[in-house]
């Protein structure tokens, strides 16, 4: 954003840097006609500031996709197929997938401060020594000054490169990138709890998250607890279940049909019965219809179990959580479930 | 449904025929393996007992689309392609379009009475010597002895073949067999009040509804009326308006992104603000990051924005709505969207 004064957006302060000149000119490179556009949920305000700046600047159409959007997972290359020349995609990176039309993934870096947060952090993590650090795509640019900052505070910091991820990156389906380290305990930086819940779960370490938004910092035991008891319950009301609804995404990113024809198997095996339900958009009331399915495992994206079971009726879980409601993976066994690409 | 002792929906007396027999010899037929079942938001509960039935007597996996849907625009095909060997479609009759995976139409013949409402008609269409005689799918199979009943009672009847609907047939957004004929007055069989709306605008002649829903009949004009007024307030607002968001449907039957783009050159061209967004499913609160579009011109399902307009904050407008806020077409040149395949 160099000028202020001309600020595409309206006068509203931007949160994000969105590398706009580096977008334009990209398109005048490829010479781009129609210019496909996508944003996270929280970034698609600015998208007809965005397209009224492309189109004046590149003499290109704009497309804007208007749909919700959770990551690189959920692209909207397939309904933009022999639509647009380019697809601009802010605020994920590429995932290992084969998009259908060429996409630029552009990192929307937050430019929010951090070290606030940060430094409150340090107590927590006073009695490690070697500290693994991760941050979701948005703090990115920030690591090796974080790393830097710890090292001065007299840590050893640890960055690992993950299964489809960058150095230090972690999704809310893919831990990988810490599983590896040797930390004594993990520094997560960024927003909510989900995150530094998965990277509990996946590494038995400490893990202390520095959340810029709230300028906090706090241990997630606690919250931990909190969730594994609401999954035990949701598992044990599985237990029990005759039938099982299996939901499968259509979005190319999160589809595990092989999974889910898998898991169809183990159900019937025990005579129960388990149907294959594919969905683009899962919510409770597309579910409604499926009155005999006491219970819906969802092999799309892993955050919808955990997130959002308390607007559903019936008990949503995860593959890993089915097994246990089987008998077939022991309780002690209990991990998030991952979407990682080998 | 030969054998309701057997019924694999339970106990829940079926109004509609679903023709299971036909459907599970017909995958043995195809030999099919993968095989996807789509259903109308209204029939989907009898999903899981159709699925049930078939990969019982077949063999097949099935694969339920959860997803709404709300014709033969709104296929699965897509979602579903390289994921079945065919596509079994209920409740909507085929377009003319490339599907990207073999499908069957199934037509769900209702099986309610629908005479009763019919003779209740008569008394309306007593000045009528010539009627137009049309239907939505669930009840085309009635057509010949709907005809046959009123050419008892008197009348002529015309009944026409559209582009892209079967004899008789209207959609929601193809009155093409009502608009060729030479009738005095139309009488339309079904629910509702959308589709006698369109024969109404369409066709400019007294249309009489036969409800078998609601086992009354009625005329449409004073619900005409009330929807033109509304309509007419829409137009009003949207005349002074700078800035248009053009909603291109990334439903294959739904899209028309080439009168998408000639709207905005409309807009442009008259120094106000348009962008393209593509949707899959319009709502509210994915219309929420548009703040600076002061109108929203719909060119998905033409329903959306006679039907849902109360839902949404700022005015839903089709293409010719555009026209007359624009100044480029008539007030009275006033007609409903409709999407015909030539």
């Amino acid at each position: 954003m160099e000028d202020r004064g001309k600020n595409p957006m309206g006068t509203k302060m931007l949160n994000y840097q969105l590398k706009e000149e580096e977008v334009v000119a990209e398109i005048q490179e490829l010479n781009a006609q129609m210019v496909g556009l996508q944003f996270p949920d929280g970034l698609r305000v600015h998208a007809t500031g965005l397209a009224r700046k492309i189109e004046k600047e590149t003499g290109a159409t704009t497309l804007i996709s208007g749909d919700s959007c959770y990551g690189a997972c959920d692209l909207s290359d397939r309904s933009m197929e022999g639509l647009v020349d380019v697809l601009i995609h802010w605020g994920h990176t590429a995932l290992p997938l084969d998009y259908r039309v060429p996409v630029l993934f552009v990192e929307a870096y937050s430019t929010m401060e951090v070290f606030g947060s940060v430094k409150k952090a340090l107590k927590f993590i006073e009695d490690y020594e070697t500290i693994g650090l991760v941050t979701t795509t948005q703090h990115l640019h920030l690591l090796d000054d974080l790393a830097k900052y710890l090292e001065e505070n007299g840590k050893k910091v640890q960055m690992g490169v993950g299964k489809g991820t960058l150095r230090g990156q972690v999704l809310g389906c893919n831990f990988s990138s810490a599983s590896g380290l040797r930390a004594d305990a993990f520094l997560y930086i960024g927003s909510g709890n989900f995150h530094p819940l998965g990277l509990k779960l996946s590494t038995n370490k400490p893990v202390i998250i520095a959340d810029p938004y709230m300028n906090e910092a706090r241990i997630i035991d606690e919250f931990t607890d909190r969730i594994l008891r609401k999954r035990f319950a949701k598992i044990t009301l599985s237990a029990g279940a005759k039938s099982f609804g299996i939901i499968v995404s259509s979005k190319e990113g999160q589809m595990r049909l092989e999974m889910a024809k898998s898991l169809k198997k183990l159900i019937q095996d025990q005579d129960r019965e388990a149907y294959l339900i594919l969905l683009d958009n899962i919510r409770p009331d597309l579910l409604m219809a499926f009155r005999d399915s006491d219970v819906f495992v969802v092999t799309a994206c892993p955050r919808i179990a955990i997130d959002d079971d308390q607007i559903y009726e019936k008990p949503l879980i995860t593959p890993y959580e089915l097994e246990i409601a089987l008998g077939i993976r022991d309780w002690e066994d209990y991990q998030l479930d991952e979407i990682i690409y080998e």
